[in-house]
């Protein structure tokens, strides 16, 4: 079972248990956003969390043992289209240079990981329209010479 | 003076006076990320902080025009190739359909506003290596029928 | 069932009923182009909307609940071929700055939102030949620093 | 003196005088959005109305003759990045088929004209957030055979 | 049936019964390039003229109705690579502003229109090699103010 | 002097003396489409053509001289933005196989030339509004086995 | 039978067979690389060749017809990837205006047919390791005014 | 001296010394399109023979010495756009493959060396119009496992 | 059988006997990376070794055959996504230049072979991280006049 | 002073100088590739190094300030096309699957560090032909979930 066909698989499940990944992500131990990112087959599982997300969702061997395969990351489209993703990507765009510059005058030349990295996402109540907050934590690496 | 020349012109000022957006930030009232974004070209100022950026840096009423002005935003590369910035772009590519449907799970149908939005920089000091965290807050904007 | 199919199945129960978009916007309470836009699955029908748009073509469950799914939303090609669609495209890059800068006027700096926004299609009658007359409507996103 | 020349001197001297493109459009007698594509350099101006703008701005006959010139009408880049103008390019990539099919409905084969067109931009108050509402009117072309 | 399967069912039965876009076209009181277009499914036939080419190649009703739906036009590749539509490809390349020039000369501002247009294919003898002779007529259809 | 210069220059002096294409092609003998593309820098012209272009525009040698010289056909854009322009290419997207098959079947597997190649542009008066008339001439060049 | 169900089966066919392009060249009477350009889809063979070709590899009549109809031809990939493929691309782009230069000085303004074109492949030994020498024949066709 | 500025001193002085290519070739000992190469700033020419070149066309040390220095190889377009270059493009796209193919049959799996490699240009006199012959001669490289 | 549905049944056959590179790269006398391109499709295998290979992971004729036929080597992507591969892409962007610049004051103008190459990767133990080397061999082929 | 002209003023003081990498990684301590890349403008030198640099060049502060700012990294091209830079790509695209494959096999799930990354170029005496070797060692980052 390739990681597409196991992505459908979760999500059908998923669907049919009425599970979020608010509660996934409970009975795992783990971020929803992470869960999240490993039924949709960019990131892989270790096996105890494979095992408990197929136990969760009444799934087999098969579908554990491709939570557990090592991705191979893609995605479509150079420039995203869906508008929440592109809004996502127009924050890069706009602000990308702006970031760095902050970055590195907080931690000299380097970047922020995407590797050793984690996301989370919150709901904030607002009374002018809830707000989306996304919080994203990299490990600096810092460039060096040899 | 277009925003390009008052780019260079805050840069190289900036840099004289030994300021760092941090510092900017704190006296001007805003985020050292928004201040660096209007000193990038990449949002307008109002007339009071066009004002005190110029004044700070020792710049003319030319600069704080030029903060003032409505910016046409433009980046360069559909795929940016900087490593930090790349990075930012990665993680839109990999983590894009995950955060749609962990968001859309929290608020349904929708999506978080890159206009009605801020973002802030920290550094979390870590054994491991010290991390960078990014927050974004964005309002959420329901798709309506009509 | 995915939206794609939905869209054939819909389309096909369409012309088998003889049924317009203005008569399925009337059934509905809704605007003609937002329910086709709904039926071609790129808007989410609110459960009573999607199970009136599938009683009134004789379509079951199946379809109302496609129609009631969060769509991701992507079209083919950077730049549309077929005419009609070619032809909003080209009004999109020869006025673009302009109505950026007449918008600009009336409200400051900010957008049009593309998801609070409504659209209209009317035929005016006229001697030379009769006009198509598209009306949009999106709130005003105001920028703001912070 | 060409188009773009022609451009940024009609802005600066419109910056200086302090005039809006509504106020230049009730000079002429023509749409803001039209007086603005014409100094955008995007249309053509007729000689009397060439004149009339040049006037206003206190600008010479090499300005009024660059407004008469007929345009090559080209823009950067296939995909907007510019937030204003973005949102436009994702409406007719979400509603292009969709409008396509009810203009078809309404008119049968056929495209509505970017050439015999008109567009305007109203501001709507609304509690809510006020509202831009453009209008845009284009004759329907309908195929024929031969 | 789509216009895809439509258009091969038509070349199928076209090689079957040894029919040329000739004589499809005398059948049906049509250019033969017309006739072609609407047969690779580029232009809807009306019912009668699609009930005549169903019938000349004795096909169904599917087929006829096929005929007759409004197509969505759209072409493989932004630029050809079959030598023979390459070569027009290039013509308008290295032609395309001089035929502006030409035709705005003759005409004022304004283009000529791709849907109110005619295309013939000649044969012209010719003792040094035979000349492919193509003709287009569109209508022009002026810029306007307003 | 490159054929970029020469083709403002040639522009320039073409309208200051108030001449036409149409005339100019008079003066030489060639078509004014033919004559056009070699002062946009697309052909180059036999040494007595280039003579007397420069003469009729009373330019000098260099010009000239540039006239002769073989060009480097290049155009800006894969896809074309003028609308003018745009159309053509439009034609080539919608008709390129139509326009294939027609031509091969009335001469064989082969290709119109755009070298060996002629173009001509008329304006033919009509009640509903003149047509813009654009015929092409090409040699037609046989695939032969070896 | 279209081209590509047609190459895979006379490439199977072949490799049963055990025949080379060399052997198939002289049965039929034409170069190898013409024979294998035929059954890669990209030329059409005359009747008689199409025969022999089909005879040669046991194949039936479909396969002759097949070869005998006019391609579209077409290939993957704008910048090949293959590195034998993307070698001859590397060379046309870096001594494409060499041989543009060396040319057109020993035959004017024009260019290579790439129609009426033979190309051949020999082995060259030599010590040094032996030597692939590809030889291109193509009528010059000179650009002529009009 | 830049590679460019190089290019433009050379051709400059080429056209006032009214020398061809052949001639150059003749002078130094090297082919006409490797002379031409290395002056379009595409190789390097050993101190001799850069002096040579230099010596010739009666340029100086700085000419002779940016013959020498060691090219970055780039071109404009992916795709070329001037005919003679565009169906040298054309000839790969249509006839790579088969090229493979055939080289393959004759040295088994490898590529031929675009650095090891020579090519010439002939002119071949025929009654049906003059023949331009290139032939390339590059080293075959073969894949070998590790 | 294509490289494609060898390489999966390679890969399924890999998994199922639970064999790694290294221990294939042993059993054949060849590199890991050798061996794993060939698997991938990428490199034909000699016969003995493609026998090898089969027999080692209990599979048949048809694979060894598919293992020696020569690829047509092929990627998705001009710009790769997935992270690792990413990485060696960015390194290539970022040292280009720099490589091209030490090799070559190495050397001489010239290019290392990506044919007659290879590449091994070796896991270096490391307190602060263990690192991965990648060490690449390609023999110099030097630029020669001719 | 930026990045491109510190790179010009370095790259001519080091001809005027005639120094080598080599002789520049030795002054400095460092890796010739490295100092490469920072005189390339890819890396900040610290101060001292920085120092080194332009002191051995006989430059000024205001390149060695160049030298330690921090660069934004950005390459020519998608694909590179100057050879020996365009075969490191093809490397990657050939060779890319398969190391991941073998990487991931010696390392589990993660990748190699482009950022706490070393390189370093070899020659390596051949009778067959001197060799290129390229080492690079990265730190491996594992994935991990949250």
């Amino acid at each position: 079972m390739d990681k597409l066909e196991m992505h459908h698989t979760l999500m059908a499940a998923k669907a049919r248990k009425g599970l979020s990944w608010e509660s996934l992500g409970e009975m795992t131990g783990h971020s929803p956003v992470w869960i999240a990112s490993a039924c949709y087959g960019m990131n892989s599982a270790p096996p105890e969390t494979a095992r408990k997300i197929a136990d969760a969702l009444e799934l087999g061997d098969d579908v554990a043992r491709a939570l557990e395969a090592f991705p191979t990351k893609t995605w479509d489209g150079a420039i995203p289209q869906d508008p929440l993703i592109y809004r996502l990507y127009e924050i890069v765009g706009v602000y990308g240079p702006t970031l760095k510059d902050v970055i590195q005058e907080k931690f000299g030349d380097g970047i922020m990981s995407a590797i050793d990295f984690e996301m989370e996402v919150e709901r904030e109540e607002n009374p002018k329209g809830d707000r989306v907050v996304v919080t994203m934590s990299g490990k600096f690496l810092p460039y060096k010479g040899w």
